[in-house]
């Protein structure tokens, strides 16, 4: 039994199935809608996010359908006709979904996956897209932090002990991974994603044994390539580091074996681990790796690389599978626009007292623009489903909040970023390897100024508005406001 | 296929395979072990923790097994001897587990769980352990804070579409319920575990009608008893309130219901319910019950009631499901003690260098002190396992941080707080109801003086050693010091 074949159908908020059996019985059932993912705020005053969790939504799709022991519950509650009980029988999705593909840099405001869809079927499916996006491009973009952070040192994710339940820890894993760390210490995650899982040993270890000497040496017989020896149970820099080396030249010099580390879990790691090398460096042993992990998230981890910290390598836990500074993704999930009996388009917006809460009405196309000479993203640009844009011509863009803000773009290159995942409910989208996932996403983490990419302050990189696009926002705000 | 079903036997960090390859392959394979779970700090500086997560153990403890597939990934990473891989072949839980039941009100230091089983099996099982113990422990403990500050008015979870993954929507239900949320908006919580889940409308359910009020009349018609309407689309005391006492007004009242709800999801909350709680009074909707949602937590819950907010029903989503201002529970899983081949323990000791880290050795029992006169709580009590507290008579306890504070009880009961949950590897344990550990939780919360209970600065419940543990602990740091 494969995860992935869990039917997660009823893993949705009651109220997508008491407006579902609503839109059955007022006649809306077939009324076609379009809805948009979009957040508003990046996680940790960031620059940007990175979408993840796309692979988990198509498995969620293509498994949706409603079991006799769901239907069984659902008629238990005496809320839904007969009919609607019926029609959720036969359930499937039939409609169309775009989305950005997993490890795409996204912004505020933009649609990172679009439903077109009936009514009942674009609300039911909303809260485990939701889920499933919030979560992966929560772990994702802060995993990116820490790897920014760690600049080009190992980084590990090592926290499923302190996860938010199974999946927490196995598909955060995955999202790290997507985000940049080179690893985990989740078992499954590996078996199951291929995201590589590493591990050596717990204090408890050290413990069983009569002395920490004799654990070292135990494991180093047992496991002579790359052993990595947890130095700090006792004391690290009086016993720790010289048991290690003693079993490093006991076991492993005899092998010629240069490979192998230590890892602290406690104390002054910028101190100890300076202490450490030099140690480690005097007795010969300069190729062995030093590793920490405690309590690690990317602003320690820059603080200790400012003090001078030797250290290879970074084992992230409860910091980074829960993104503990910040562990909300508020991806939300917006009707756009309705189709008539006619199949025109009506676009729809969210008002609210909050401006910066306003939706972006319509079925729309969203473009990158990179420069040529610099491969460099210069704007997002968001225009109606019917629009293209040239870019051949020069474009003059806007400030959607200031639109007398204005800037001119030429010799670029426009990229759309959503691609059709679902046509007419078949799944018409290649699922990349979760490698290809993690190299896109370096590679389009490359196209970003640094000043985008800076922890404080970040430049606030533009998502624009076409002038079409601006002009049928206004007038349906203008519409509400009478 | 039920998800308890799913086998999570891989769901374990790498190091644990490691080691128990090493236990293996050293001779240490029968070596016996006692490990306890324990936290050291209450999240949000609460007084007190809730203990939960341990079905979900037991379920995971019943399914342990390692598939074909998984001894093949296992083999695939050359690090494992065929005979390990054999033993994982046949492998099984055959230890003890006791474990304090969910519900409890748990302090830090004190063993949650103990295990006593063979040092591959007890470290196999500990990341799953403190997986599950500290998601739900967090949630339940979170929840009932919140429950707390809404001084009676009903809760509802309605966190599934930020929660870090299915299983923290699903599980992080069942735990908010423990900790005494009302309901959920999950569906599948309550298909599974009983946590009753209610929803209504999304301002989507608005936009897809020609007008605010024809959506509220057509809900009402669906569903008159109990309705609840999004009153905050367009503008919630100009259009929403009177649209929903129209609706009211015309579809309920001819039918003489008087049970129904507007919801609120944005604003002022404390001007608006009060607003509209007056209109809706005057318009003798007096049984109209006002709901809010939008980012609440128990600061913001407490302070909307000072206001005077007129608020029936709170829906806190995000910031309970991610128990957001400390998402991580810290528990952590420490060795104890061991067997020698006679079968004597031998208490083990994990110091540190932070005196607040360093553990309670050997295997022990845990005791809740209860007042005779007052029923309360008065104090927690860790002796070795083969002490017994006899409560008929005075004891005098001491703080185990400052001996030298000492106070005696007297007409006191006193109780095991561990009980057994699996001997030798059979399940011992009669599950409760999630209704029964609910009800246990109002109970055994009810059992602590306000102070403990207090947001800011609770009073530190005493968890004292006696003088054996006491001297066994001591005797173990002064040897480490030598």
């Amino acid at each position: 039994m494969l995860r992935s074949d869990l039917n997660l159908t009823m893993l949705c908020d009651f109220y997508e199935l008491t407006m579902g059996n609503g839109y059955f019985e007022s006649g809306l059932k077939d009324q076609v809608t379009y809805f948009d993912v979009f957040y508003r705020n990046v996680p940790d005053n960031g620059g940007f996010a990175i979408a993840a969790g796309l692979e988990q939504v198509i498995e969620y799709i293509e498994n949706l359908h409603f079991s006799d022991e769901d239907i069984a519950y659902l008629r238990g509650r005496n809320l839904f006709s007969e009919g609607f009980l019926d029609y959720l029988r036969d359930f499937r999705f039939t409609g169309d979904i775009y989305a950005v593909p997993e490890g795409t840099p996204v912004f505020p405001k933009e649609p990172i996956l679009t439903v077109r869809a009936t009514a009942i079927q674009a609300q039911l499916i909303e809260t485990f897209l939701l889920l499933s996006l919030n979560h992966q491009s929560l772990i994702a973009t802060k995993a990116n932090r820490v790897v920014r952070a760690a600049q080009g040192r190992t980084v590990l994710e090592f926290g499923s002990r302190r996860a938010q339940g199974a999946d927490g820890a196995i598909l955060g894993a995955r999202a790290a991974y997507i985000g940049g760390c080179n690893g985990t210490a989740c078992t499954i995650s590996d078996q199951l994603y291929g995201v590589y899982a590493g591990g050596t040993m717990a204090h408890s270890w050290i413990q069983m044994f009569d002395s920490q000497y004799e654990a070292f040496k135990t494991y180093c017989q047992l496991y002579p390539h790359g052993a990595t020896l947890l130095v700090d149970t006792y004391n690290t820099l009086k016993s720790g580091v010289p048991d290690a080396i003693r079993a490093f030249n006991e076991v492993l010099k005899p092998l010629g074996i240069t490979d192998c580390g230590i890892r602290l879990d406690s104390g002054d790691m910028a101190y100890l681990t300076r202490m450490a090398r030099k140690m480690l460096d005097d007795a010969g042993w300069t190729g062995c790796k030093i590793s920490v992990s405690n309590a690690l998230d990317e602003y320690l981890v820059q603080d200790l690389l400012r003090q001078g910290a030797c250290i290879d390598m970074f084992g992230v836990g409860e910091r980074l599978i829960t993104a503990r500074s910040e562990p909300v993704f508020g991806g939300v999930y917006k009707l756009a626009a309705v189709e008539d009996e006619a199949g025109n388009l009506i676009p729809k917006i969210k008002i609210s007292e909050n401006v910066g809460k306003i939706t972006n009405p319509h079925f729309k196309k969203l473009y990158r623009f990179y420069g040529n000479n610099t491969g460099k993203a210069i704007a997002d640009y968001l225009c109606v489903y019917d629009e293209t844009v040239d870019d051949s011509q020069t474009l003059r863009i806007f400030d959607p909040d200031a639109p007398w803000k204005t800037k001119t773009v030429y010799n670029f290159t426009a990229k759309e970023l959503q691609v059709p995942i679902f046509k007419a409910g078949k799944l018409v989208y290649k699922l990349p390897t979760l490698e290809e996932i993690r190299t896109y996403c370096m590679q389009q983490i490359d196209t970003l100024w640094d000043e985008v990419k800076r922890f404080d302050n970040p430049h606030v990189y533009y998502v624009d508005l076409s002038q079409k696009l601006w002009d049928i926002r206004y007038n349906l705000l203008k519409g509400c406001g009478e």
